[in-house]
């Protein structure tokens, strides 16, 4: 299996890169800096900010593209229901400042329905001319957690690099998580079948 | 966290293994032998069969249990949809035997949804008197595979362990999975959320 690109995962989580490495196909990470993520577009739905946020990312690697590279970017949001407000039924939840935001967030999501969602963008040089992005929505229910559960995980799991204040491959995830509705790795935070399917119809994979 | 029970998983699958060992409470593992997993009760629903086999695995540890031992079984079957037999929606998958069987399952579940139902068993001792079942069920939706997606799988993977021919958490589950209902770690062979939820009901864990 081979891909004609020199891939470039334009991030620095380990669980990004972990779940590209699934994927099977070579590639090398860069960090990014200088991406302002509060900067967004006046009155842009709240699911379309991950896409926004990949495609801000992807600008900001400013190291011009070679003719043979495609740039990989992704950005994935948390966003609890909000039942009672009808002009905004998703709200972003960011990562937990300290130990009482990281419990507040969970006992925000204990009991309830929130939804994870991916946006991915990919970038080549302008003589390939890609530029494209796409977003992944994953629905996750979790049980109703005890106090006794929030505090354990946030004590021996310090969840404080995460949004929504879990990850869905840690303790947490085990015990509490009843079931999603879509893609586990997008929750992880990158969608890989999708991510695939892009692959394939830029005829960017080829079984040898 | 700890529990009064010494756990005892009655299974040698490294995937359920790695599966308790999320959970975070100590146990052993012991292998059984002389399960005759088709020996079933007459007339017994498809979707029914895990959770019996779970309970005939426990009847297969015939050592007897120490008072405060719990030992766990559990079994995973994956169901095909057969849309066109109404007395039978759900047909169980077993094991590939070989290369073009494991294919040919790959194919069938191409571009279609699937069932994988975990019947899990927990049985102590006379004392203690637990003898309980349940088993989750989730469903998975393959995109639509090609032919050198499938045969690259098998060659490199080699499902012939593996109910319904594929693991959900290996490369084909990363490129080939567009969404599932219910519990991951369900698919991967152990139903942790409910285990968990088990284990509260029966007073079993506690946060000192």
């Amino acid at each position: 299996m081979k891909t004609p690109f020199h891939l470039i995962l334009g991030s620095s989580s380990p669980r990004r890169k972990m779940l590209l490495e699934g994927i099977g196909l070579p590639f090398v990470t860069a960090s990014l800096h200088g991406v302002n993520e509060t900067n967004l577009p006046e009155g842009i739905a709240p699911l379309d900010i991950p896409q926004h946020l990949a495609q801000m990312k992807s600008r900001a690697y400013t190291k011009p593209l070679e003719e043979n590279e495609l740039l990989i970017t992704a950005d994935t949001l948390v966003f609890s229901a909000s039942p009672h407000d009808t002009s905004s039924p998703w709200t972003i939840m960011g990562k937990p400042q300290n130990r009482e935001e990281a419990c507040q967030m969970l006992q925000n999501l204990s009991g309830n329905c929130h939804k994870v969602v991916t946006g991915v963008f990919l970038r080549s040089s302008k003589i390939h001319g890609i530029a494209c992005g796409f977003s992944d929505k994953t629905k996750v229910w979790f049980s109703r957690l005890t106090e006794e559960e929030i505090q354990y995980y946030v004590d021996h799991y310090k969840p404080y690099d995460k949004a929504g204040g879990y990850g869905v491959q840690e303790w947490i995830g085990y015990i509490g998580i009843e079931r999603i509705e879509g893609s586990f790795y997008n929750v992880m935070g990158f969608p890989t079948q999708k991510f695939w399917a892009c692959l394939k119809q830029l005829n960017a994979v080829s079984f040898p």
